[in-house]
């Protein structure tokens, strides 16, 4: 019989890109910053409730049914074999919704590192994966593993494949740095899948899983120049790039300082490039944002290493 | 003013897989053998003139503008500036015509070596894949740097883009070995082309390159047990796998015999496996022709580690 080990367990899981250009719906990295804080919390009243949600606005649900953090940190205890608990959950968000950041995915790898911590981690942590795909599920009406994956193991995380759940971690070069932009626009991540079309030419597919090849060759290789000649996607990016204002301004910004590649992070409105060397990345992260204040859209900028760690336990009571 | 060096060079070119499974049109590797010697020879006649072909059965074009072998030596003498010459082509085969196994490429490859070599290596090894490419052309109808890349090269090589032609080389596991199976029919490499659908849909096309950068991942992690989960075609094998009578039993017999995956190789009808060893190679590839023996279809059995070095200079007077 498990029972929590700790009063209150407290875990950061960070933003993560995914799609990485060529590489959509199979891979994503992860950022040291920014992210989200959930706390779990022992308490007498058995089940699981949302305590309280800070830094979202009020925009998410409250509802247990309804939110990926609890959702996830109860599919975590089912998981486990964990059906008789009493916990409450906070979050606290670090992090812009909706910015093609994996925000939702951010929470539910915090709550799910979180819960599984406070009942002395009865599962693996890759074992987590599942209950936080079922938390993005329900917030996101699909689950694409390719944020969760990241956030919660770090480094760059390839999705083989979806059925089975296959997942690869691929080693980074130490000099690769990201920059992403996310400007105060607004997209739904189910608005960026339907403008997506369902069939595509076979040529621009053989260019897309060719780069994808290039991409995963040049991390692998510790290839800079491969990794930016691979970073171009010529089958999703000329779609959603329609969604986002200043989108080409933005992305010439970016590689004319000296970015590897830029594209769109996730389903965006963030804007992601890679770089070699902290100090190009952040000239190109303060070009890119500038290009966005130059329309009048106010952007914030956050430069990263990869992160190779994932989601820590970042306090336990 | 080049002139050449020796009277005579030959040079063999291995044959090699393209595509393998997932990784159509940019991924090919080399084999020891099967492959093609071609020989070039300093006469007094100037031009340039196909003297002989064996092995053949009569089926390649002795005129030089048709022959890919022939194509291709001149267009490393145009590229290296060399307006003045006097040589014969000798092309002796040394494996089967229209087998998937990237046969005229092997002749473009062995001709172009070797008449580079005559000349005293004006251009760089890798300087030579243009004028393959172009003798191949002629051969095929269309330019497909999978096949005359890695016999040019050795190894596993990716070719990222051909526009601009970008050509990766991927570190191979050493116990990496390939069984292929070329069974006696016939398929032409444009029928193999025509029937392939024009559009894919979206689905097929993430499983496909979630596959390609998994393989890529497997070999350059040297994760075998990844190379061989994602030795899988969705796409084209589906399709042509009509063209070649027994293709499900031959398939599963390797994968019983513990191949790691198994598909087309190129164009078909040659069916190729991966396997980590030599001897589970041997009995993957036993098992696959008797498959074939077993409805009355003839088959040769190839047998090789990947040829890491490509063609060769074999002798110089």
């Amino acid at each position: 019989m498990h029972k929590p080990q700790f009063t209150r367990v407290t875990a950061f899981a960070p933003a993560t890109v995914a799609n990485v250009a060529c590489a959509f719906d199979v891979l994503g990295f992860a950022l040291h910053q920014p992210g989200d804080f959930v706390t779990i919390e022992a308490v007498e009243k058995a089940g699981i409730f949302v305590k309280d949600i800070s830094g979202d606005g009020g925009k998410l649900p409250r509802e247990v049914e309804k939110n990926t953090a609890a959702i996830a940190a109860r599919e975590v205890l089912r998981l486990a074999g964990i059906n008789d608990y009493s916990i409450e959950v906070t979050i606290k968000k670090e992090m812009p919704l909706g910015s093609g950041l994996g925000s939702s995915a951010a929470s539910a790898v915090a709550a799910a590192l979180a819960v599984n911590h406070l009942y002395g981690s009865p599962l693996k942590r890759a074992d987590l994966l599942p209950a936080i795909l079922e938390g993005e599920r329900i917030a996101c009406g699909a689950a694409h593993a390719d944020n969760g994956a990241p956030s919660l193991l770090g480094g760059f995380i390839l999705i083989r494949s979806y059925q089975p759940l296959d997942i690869v971690q691929i080693k980074t070069p130490n000099e690769l740095f990201a920059a992403v932009v996310h400007p105060d626009i607004e997209i739904r991540t189910e608005d960026a899948r339907r403008i997506l079309k369902r069939d595509i030419s076979m040529k621009n597919a053989i260019i897309q899983w060719g780069n994808t090849a290039g991409l995963i060759a040049g991390l692998l290789q510790i290839d800079y120049g491969l990794i930016g000649r691979s970073l171009q996607d010529v089958i999703v990016e000329p779609e959603r790039a329609l969604l986002i204002p200043g989108f080409d301004a933005v992305k010439k910004a970016a590689l004319s300082h000296g970015a590897l590649g830029c594209s769109i992070s996730g389903s965006g409105p963030s804007i992601f490039c890679l770089a070699q060397g902290e100090s190009t990345a952040q000239h190109a992260g303060a070009a890119m944002a500038a290009q966005f204040h130059a329309i009048g859209i106010g952007a914030q900028v956050f430069v990263s290493a990869i992160n190779e760690t994932g989601a820590t336990i970042t306090e336990v009571q």
